[in-house]
């Protein structure tokens, strides 16, 4: 049984946030705990040839529908975010600044974010709101506004990046559970039955 | 409640497959049957602009595991198919042709080429192999190679495959449940759960 399960997502994926609700819970029940990982979808779609689910013909329109209808089973507050999808390099530098001062302010900056952009309808795009965010869960503002410009923090969520694509990931979500690769909000199922059981 | 759920699928896809080993239970649950749709991805990916699952980077490669790790958990027989993909018109043909004759031989023929296909590696792209397997099921060979030329059945598959883009089915496999729609192996549950309780 691992100690952690690791968790990729990009902000911008509907998909990655109903996960994001969800997965401490099925961690939690195994005895695990969560590690986050914001990635940037844009540069993974370049090495994977893909694009976002609802610029396709018919499937986008899918899947924006199952979006909601996913949300609505697992009474998670959701509305389809506008613009969409969006630019989250801020968000995620801002992660991992946080994440090396202390990992549950880090965690709670995850939460506020998504719920920024799914429920209160934020443009967490905008440099500017991811700041505002993240000084409700008490960061100094000046701070952080420092840190998305410099050249370590930039680097460190390039490292990120390069680091999963360097694993295989191509989605978002996708969790890692030791070297197995579980990708989309649908397998969060087969996650506790893999972390229950040690594997099938 | 319906008396019947839509179940849209192409022979050559592999979650189809583990879902048309599934959906009858799901469906006997509440009570319904179910009404088979062999389609043609090749068509609905000019429509919908997707390309076969297993041909892009870092998702293909992890599709074709999770294929496998979706029949292990299903206790569903399953090895990789070679070749793959594969045209798959004569089998749709040649299920169109039954269907008007007798369905529930067609349901048992639609098993066999899977079967064919999925578990003794047999390329059901060959219209040869195709009547081989119809005949085990008792059907005319002589008959059936005709049919298959027949541009009656042709135009039945056509029209088949047009219906499906016009409800605006995009991939394999999709299930309607009146008018919604569910798509992929793992959306199976939640058809159930929508059968049972009439939607959420």
């Amino acid at each position: 049984m691992p100690a952690t399960v690791d968790f990729y997502f990009d902000f911008s994926s509907p998909y990655g946030y109903l996960a994001s609700q969800r997965i401490e819970a099925v961690a939690k029940e195994a005895g695990c705990t969560v590690n986050w990982h914001p990635i940037l979808l844009g540069f993974i779609f370049k090495v994977s040839k893909q694009a976002p689910l609802t610029t396709f013909p018919l499937k986008g329109e899918y899947s924006l529908m199952d979006m909601e209808r996913s949300a609505r089973l697992h009474n998670i507050p959701y509305s389809k975010p506008e613009p969409f999808p969006v630019g989250t390099v801020s968000a995620a530098r801002a992660f991992y600044w946080l994440n090396d001062q202390d990992s549950e302010m880090a965690t709670r900056f995850i939460h506020s974010v998504f719920k920024a952009y799914y429920v209160d309808s934020i443009d967490i795009s905008d440099k500017a709101k991811v700041i505002e965010i993240a000084s409700t869960n008490g960061v100094d503002s000046n701070k952080l506004a420092e840190a998305l410009d410099d050249d370590k923090v930039k680097s460190k969520l390039k490292t990120a990046v390069d680091n999963a694509i360097e694993r295989g990931i191509f989605g978002s979500p996708t969790v890692m559970v030791d070297g197995e690769m579980f990708w989309g909000h649908d397998r969060l199922e087969q996650v506790g039955q893999w972390l229950a059981t040690g594997g099938w």
